[in-house]
């Protein structure tokens, strides 16, 4: 409306200038700026542009990315069931205190709502936080649950790579008072099933423990108070080199170059038993009881990830941090290697496809009583998986079904729409998956056409002989072989002829 | 924080007065003041009270819950799918303006988010207006889609009813130029299908046209300007009686009581091809060129309907409006009717669980050249089905399981867990579902129980003499049978065991 006023003023002022006879080249100029203020707006009518799209950073989803969507999920749901899990949900947005104080840096990218009256509402950062506001709530103390659902964050997207302001994730998370490390290995467990599933290629599962971070930055004389932000900025050394990440800690975080120095030496190491036990007997480390409980707990991890036959993928890797402030134990985050049909002759991260870890003290942060449920979980970030299979599939071209129709009703002749109505009603009502076209005379060639575009294996066609001598005709549109069924065999004729071997 | 301020400042005063040696009724009543702001903040520390709870009008859904959610989206699903759509999803918001001037008077329930620097969003409203959006995006003109998601509206809550702020719709659409009726009888079989296949109880769908109710208020006299506002009155039939409505269209809307008595007159009205060919005869509807054409495609609909043998569910009804302005067309409402068991005499409607139409000119409105896509659809209200599905599940005291576990890992004696681990592995990689106690030691007591109160029909018992002699023992938890069984033929014999017949 604004705009379209700025038009009205400036029609108004060329409308003057031609009035008093101004200089020609002034009432020109004047009128390409009206021109241009119009062209902006769309039309000569002046009506606003209607921009087409949808919001920064989200995408829909049309029926070939469905398809690979459902597949996807459909190996992750089924290994979350088959490791024992129930499913909850939890509404999209959350009071704004809820998530308040959970995500330390992070917490600008949290999508607000407008205060339309009544409370203050945001957009859910992750599942994490509600679950547990939702144990918390419902003085849950043991669950074993996976969730499936949009988070949101304000961050800036980009989507070729499958990172979107909008995007799915699915959780996975173990709460109850346990032994230890059993539900932390089964959790790296599933990270390792569904990676493997999926065949996204070689991968690496990372892992270290807060704990040892922490000792750690301890025996390098990194003063508590400096523990998270020095954490924040170990996180990014999955991205940016270490002399970078160092004149971070040095120049904008004030450590002194010596603590950052140690520090160094320590994030360079990964390995796996052998080098939690020289860590072990690291004079420093093992002089730390926080870095000692960690490291007597990893060797634990790798003990029941040794019978779980899976320590070939799993690095111990004292460079992960994890972005997150509610962490309190075992961390882990899954990367997929570069594929070697790419020729590349470096192992390069293309990025993290799975992380999680130990929060034992998020749901005491709800509970009236600071009462703690510990927990740990993992959780897939399966927009990047998306956007690996989806480009997998474009590059291969094979086609993807986007329906699941077994047969389509069709007729040879004009003037049969009732005929074909009447049937299809019958194949719908025992449970036939079965479509025709809305038209009244739709030609046979346009019917089986469609069956070609669509995928549909089989064509019922309805004729007036066949009507009379009580058969339908049926076509296997792969081989156009044809052949009469009697009609109380058809919907026993299709099954056989579409079951799945 | 401002309540804080509020309290410190309470606090001085109150130390003041003590200070100054002020009355004691007057200390006393400040002091019994500061007390009150105290508590209100929750606590002597005063800390605020933090308030755990979902947003007003959304809930959890725990693992009960979701259980029959995913019976009701699994037979939704394969309804629609036996219908040959496909599946799309769009983001949870849209751009403001995409929502703006499709709702009429509910435009006022969207939801908007802040203003957080960037584009201006809202919270989809249902999956119509997103669904008319993706289509002129994408320059389709020609697909049967369905979408299962959640859609967002600030109105009052009535939970118990199923009326949410945040609720799923289940939507089925044809879009595309296809010969008359045909797609909108497919809609009216599709929630016949779906309503019978629930087992929900007896069911109505009313059916109406808008093209009828236009024509039929010009007849009655009703100025062009108000058709719609009558028409939002109109939609008020089902929850309050005629005599208000009435008033409603006369008081407020300015109304001639004469044309009102009109409406009312065939308003009353409902039945099946016999009334419409009744009107197709009224001397006045049958002048009007729009009810003449709506009346015409009533019938051919009917005859349709009759083909697919579900008119005995369907009833032509004069009352029937629906609130959305997007309607072109036919128009259609299913309503549950009340329980016999409830052993209430008459049949009172419980509400609407199924509504659709068909929208010709909402596609256009997206289109930057105006270019129509003819769509009919159809939206099954899911909240309602739950809440009536929960209701009768808590009466029935049916037990309903959460998980699909097959089999529970167990020991009999201490210091089994590396085998357990080792076993539980072997069997998910095997595909089976297994759980397992994160204990080092459970009793074998605790182990049998967790079976009897999740359902877990078997338990594979290591043991050291089984390991020996490479046995498990399986132990069948209904009756209580325990038999050796070679660890090769596990596998095979749990698959045996718990196969659905």
């Amino acid at each position: 409306a604004a705009q379209e006023a700025a038009v009205r003023a400036q029609a108004e002022a060329v409308r003057r200038l031609k009035q008093d006879k101004a200089d020609p080249d002034e009432i020109a100029k004047e009128v390409a700026k009206l021109l241009q203020m119009k062209a902006q707006l769309g039309g000569d009518e002046g009506k606003p542009k209607f921009v087409l799209k949808t919001p920064k950073g989200t995408r829909d989803y049309g029926p070939k990315q469905m398809a690979i969507r459902e597949r996807v999920f459909g190996a992750i749901v089924s290994c979350f069931k088959r490791h024992g899990a129930e499913v909850i949900d939890t509404p999209v947005f959350e009071l704004k205190e809820t998530l308040t104080g959970k995500y330390g840096e992070d917490s600008k990218l949290i999508y607000d709502l407008k205060d339309q009256g009544g409370e203050l509402l945001s957009l859910r950062y992750d599942l994490t936080v509600p679950f547990a506001r939702y144990l918390a709530m419902n003085k849950i103390t043991n669950i074993k649950r996976y969730h499936i659902a949009k988070v949101y964050r304000r961050d800036n997207p980009a989507m070729t790579r499958g990172r979107y302001r909008e995007f799915y994730q699915c959780d996975f998370d173990i709460a109850g008072q346990f032994d230890p490390m059993i539900p932390d290995a089964e959790c790296l467990k599933i990270v390792h099933e569904i990676l493997s599933d999926l065949q996204l290629g070689d991968f690496v599962i990372k892992v270290n423990d807060r704990r040892i971070l922490d000792g750690m930055f301890a025996v390098c004389g990194v003063p508590d108070s400096k523990f998270r932000t020095i954490c924040s900025s170990v996180d990014k050394l999955d991205k940016v080199p270490w002399e970078e990440v160092r004149s971070e800690m040095v120049g904008e975080k004030g450590l002194s170059p010596e603590a950052a120095d140690r520090i160094g030496e320590y994030v360079q190491l990964h390995g796996g038993l052998d080098l939690i036990e020289r860590l072990l007997q690291d004079p420093k480390l093992s002089q730390n009881k926080l870095a000692k409980e960690g490291l007597g707990d990893m060797k634990l991890l790798f003990e029941y990830l040794t019978l779980f036959g899976i320590t070939g993928k799993i690095s111990f890797d004292l460079s992960l941090a994890r972005g997150l402030d509610y962490y309190t134990g075992v961390i882990f985050e899954a990367v997929l290697l570069q594929q070697e049909n790419e020729h590349v002759e470096e192992l390069v991260g293309v990025g993290s496809v799975a992380g999680g870890g130990r929060y034992d003290g998020l749901v005491g942060m709800f509970d009236p009583k600071g009462r703690k449920v510990p927990c740990v979980g993992v959780s897939i970030g399966i927009e990047r998986i998306f956007s690996i299979l989806e480009q997998r599939l474009e590059a291969s071209e094979e086609k993807i079904r986007t329906t699941e129709t077994q047969v389509l009703v069709a007729s040879a002749q004009k003037k049969l729409l009732e005929e074909r109505l009447k049937l299809i009603s019958e194949l719908w009502d025992a449970g036939i998956k079965a479509e025709m076209l809305y038209k009244k005379s739709p030609k046979l060639l346009n019917q089986l056409q469609y069956c070609e575009d669509t995928g549909i294996p089989l064509v019922a066609i309805v004729g007036e002989q066949e009507l009379k001598d009580g058969v339908i005709k049926l076509r296997i549109v792969a081989t156009r072989e044809e052949v009469n069924i009697r009609r109380e065999s058809l919907v026993e004729e299709i099954r056989m002829r579409t079951s799945q071997p």
